[in-house]
């Protein structure tokens, strides 16, 4: 149990041609995690609807336009000061061609099988290898 | 795929006394699912923490102070007109005397292996079904 504030961040499977998904690795500059694989996504904006937060987050850190599709599910994370809640949305990309913000250095598109062989922020593993066995 | 506006909602499982969930029954006069057994929670308030909208919304409807927990999972509704994505949360309850608002019309503390027998919102059934097993 904590007392920390929760805030929430919508991130996104984004799956683009031949069902692969979209890994950011996270810049060497990052304040925390530098060089893990993060899912693109962000702080959900509270003057926006959750599906226009998760557009403009993923437009702004890929160039993609994405459709959004199923809620895939939930996980957690926690800083000194406060707690994050991350809502885990499905995407389809309208293109591969991604152009990246400072944010990140690389780009993957990931096939499912793979999922397993990348170092992604851990608090990702469990949804991330769920979209891997189906 | 769905193009429709995705509204957050913030539902909590609280943990009384013996580890017993909270549910409430949707009051006759609900436009939607009345009779059903509901999760207490709600809509987040854009202008607040999460904490803050789920504490809010679990006194308004039960008049219960709650220490929240782990993110336990996510689901999702549909309506005509938008989607609901919900967050649920693990809380507990600093007492067990529920004073009901006029959205439920009924309140149980329910012992985790009696849970697959209430008449449950179909969305949150699996995490709930996932609390049963714990």
């Amino acid at each position: 149990m904590s007392s920390k504030p929760l805030a929430l961040s919508v991130k996104l499977i984004v799956l683009g041609e031949s069902g692969c998904v979209l890994l950011l690795r996270r810049s060497m500059a990052s304040k925390n995690n530098p060089g893990k694989w993060d899912l693109p996504g962000g702080k959900a904006d509270p003057c926006e609807t959750l599906d226009k937060s998760a557009r403009r987050e993923v437009f702004e850190e890929t160039g993609l336009d994405i459709i959004i599709g199923r809620i895939l599910g939930a996980a957690e994370s926690e800083s000194p000061d406060k707690r994050i809640a991350y809502l885990i949305l499905e995407a389809r990309a309208e293109s591969n061609e991604v152009e990246l913000s400072d944010e990140h250095d690389a780009y993957t598109w990931v096939s499912p099988v793979d999922l397993p062989n990348y170092d992604l922020l851990p608090q990702f593993r469990p949804v991330v290898d769920a979209c891997a066995k189906r």
